[in-house]
């Protein structure tokens, strides 16, 4: 009798004790939404014209602006980095990172996060109006680039009175943004923290962002981009599933893969049935199934282009002139087994940097995780970033 | 005007002598179609009753059937591993290794290549009819393993009057098929050359894999298997198409695709059009989309289902226990930039031979080709299999 009660009331009480301690432990906030009606001058000669941005911001700004902290998202990701919104259980996606006595200590500084252009979580994206028409851009909105992305940055920051940051941090495509801010605005940010990302999107990467972009293009439901709004809100578009299945290989890696799943099967299904699955094949629909009804395909489709077509050299006459504009700190996190963008991507950065007699730091951390380590194993780096902020 | 006579007449001189020389060099050969109306046990549990074998010899069979040389392909190949086809231009997939004064010497060995049952080159596949109906499988077509497709390979071997090998060559599903031999049957052959492959598929493959599965499944054209017989040969199957992106992925590596590809950008493409393509999303577009038409994309379901339940321990105690049963003359070769079976999965293999004291040897082929390596790049380990054969 004891034991069952127990067994039912202890679960109980202990999830009702993390769900309180959690509210208590993360920030109530709200996503903002700044809008602009000067231009935005994109890198491909197109104008984005009036544009939005959604952003996040934890913490306090001092007297003299002086203690902003940017956090830039990767491909899914959204403006609500931390803390929680209102009726919500699960927290923002860097919240073990972000917070009161956290790495990115809220009660010293003051953090804003925002979602880049072309996503479709508060920012203008394809499926935004193509003003002054009422309708969505859809296929006509213009290809963004990671140097887009930070201008538009750059404007919501000068609006609000940010002129200067103490410190850019992001992972993945929010790493090459960070970079190309340290790259293209070098007087901008004391210090750069980059987590597994690169220098240049390497044909690896685009190959899988390719098995999305096909994906997406050849659903029909897709319509070339002509679905209606909210269309894969009960059933998601099956091309996205597909394509974030492989994006979820290229997060995860061999060595994670064989931690988490093994060759485990699922219970009750057949080994000998065609359709039978292994644990990493429901892991996979899982994930992506859920995906498919929130993301939208445009805006996916728009940010795989802008990581494909990051190239921190471009616009100047080679990486090594790119890199040498860099005034900030930088500090790059990689992570052992990410087989996204490899360790030697970054180390290659550091390496310049260092025959450049420039000030940066590299770190390959141990991890199983693959490239979602950035995500996951916030213990093994979170101390590196609370370091490197509280350093003058 | 020398110039341009020398330019357009060497060239197409060049190309005619070395399709004569190919011609010559590559023997005129024939798929044959072997019939068996014998119950085919499954390990399923099921029965395939009656089957047919596809399959193709080269080299001539000695007086006491001693010379006898098995070739196992992998996910996509034929029975057509050497030599040309009438009025065909492009040889077998393995004509470098296989012919005349080759690695696998046809002046000395009867060689036998045989199409896996399930595959859509002759052999037994879900588009059959499904005897004594006159209706395909489809997907009523029972679940095959790799256990069974060399339990089908025996029978047409016993129907030759063969009852032992002198070698089972094999890549890849070809090198699994192999080392299957080997534990299942242990006498049966004497040599076993494994290259690419490894001892159970592990989950990072079976994801590679599920991309493909899953885009087959979602096309509405696949039509849950309901399609016509060559439906997809004008256009192929998207599904198939994407999956396929997803396995080349898997085949080569992002060294390899770096010097295949590096960042290039196609010509005439813009870079800032949404879809416009770096090289390396040329080249998954074109081998994917042809390879659409051609495969049978039930048979892709099917084939990738064998390797994923690949698992040598299977119907034994234990991986060791499976091992421990070889008697042949063990050789396996892997290479270094294989990011589908990973060298050390090979390595696994030769320690624990290595410790019961078994005979096998384990080679590392320095090679940036991927997976791939085992189609192209034969140079690097010809000498090795000629070596092997060669011994007594």
């Amino acid at each position: 009798m004891r034991t069952t009660i127990k067994k039912t009331i202890f679960p109980t009480i202990f999830y009702l004790l993390k769900y309180k301690l959690d509210k208590i432990h993360s920030m109530k906030i709200e996503t903002n939404i700044a809008h602009f009606t000067t231009p935005l001058y994109l890198e491909s000669g197109r104008i984005l014209e009036p544009y939005k941005i959604a952003y996040e911001t934890y913490g306090e700004l001092n007297k003299d602006a002086s203690n902003v902290i940017l956090i830039c998202h990767a491909l899914s990701g959204s403006a609500h980095a931390a803390g929680l919104h209102e009726g919500e259980r699960k927290a923002g996606w860097w919240d073990r990172l972000i917070g009161d006595g956290k790495a990115i200590d809220t009660t010293k500084y003051f953090v804003i996060s925002t979602n880049v252009i072309g996503s479709c979580f508060g920012s203008t994206g394809p499926m935004d109006n193509d003003y002054p028409k009422l309708t969505p851009f859809r296929l006509k909105f213009p290809v963004i680039t990671i140097k887009d992305m930070i201008k538009a940055q750059k404007q919501l920051l000068s609006s609000l009175g940010i002129h200067h940051l103490k410190a850019i941090i992001g992972g993945s495509m929010g790493g090459m943004q960070a970079l190309q801010f340290a790259v293209d605005y070098p007087n901008f940010a004391d210090k750069i923290i980059a987590l597994a990302t690169t220098y240049a999107t390497q044909p690896w990467a685009i190959a899988f962002n390719k098995v999305a972009m096909e994906a997406i293009r050849r659903d029909p439901r897709f319509q070339n981009g002509n679905y209606e709004k909210g269309a894969f809100r009960e059933k998601g578009l099956d091309g996205l599933a597909i394509g974030r299945i492989a994006g979820h290989i290229s997060y995860l890696s061999p060595d994670s893969m064989n931690s988490k799943f093994g060759r485990n099967y699922v219970n009750n299904d057949g080994l000998f049935e065609l359709f039978g699955r292994y644990e990493v094949e429901r892991y996979m629909e899982y994930n992506t199934n859920n995906f498919s009804k929130i993301f939208d395909p445009l805006s996916y489709l728009y940010i795989v282009k802008a990581i494909n077509t990051f190239n921190l050299s471009r616009g100047y006459d080679s990486l090594h002139e790119a890199i040498l504009r860099i005034k900030a700190e930088v500090t790059l996190i990689s992570f052992k087994g990410d087989y996204l963008f490899f360790p030697k991507e970054m180390e290659h950065i550091h390496r310049m940097m260092q025959r450049n007699g420039q000030n940066s730091s590299y770190y390959e951390i141990d991890s199983n995780y693959g490239h979602d380590a950035f995500l996951v194993e916030i213990e093994k780096f979170d101390t590196i970033i609370k370091d490197k902020l509280n350093m003058l």
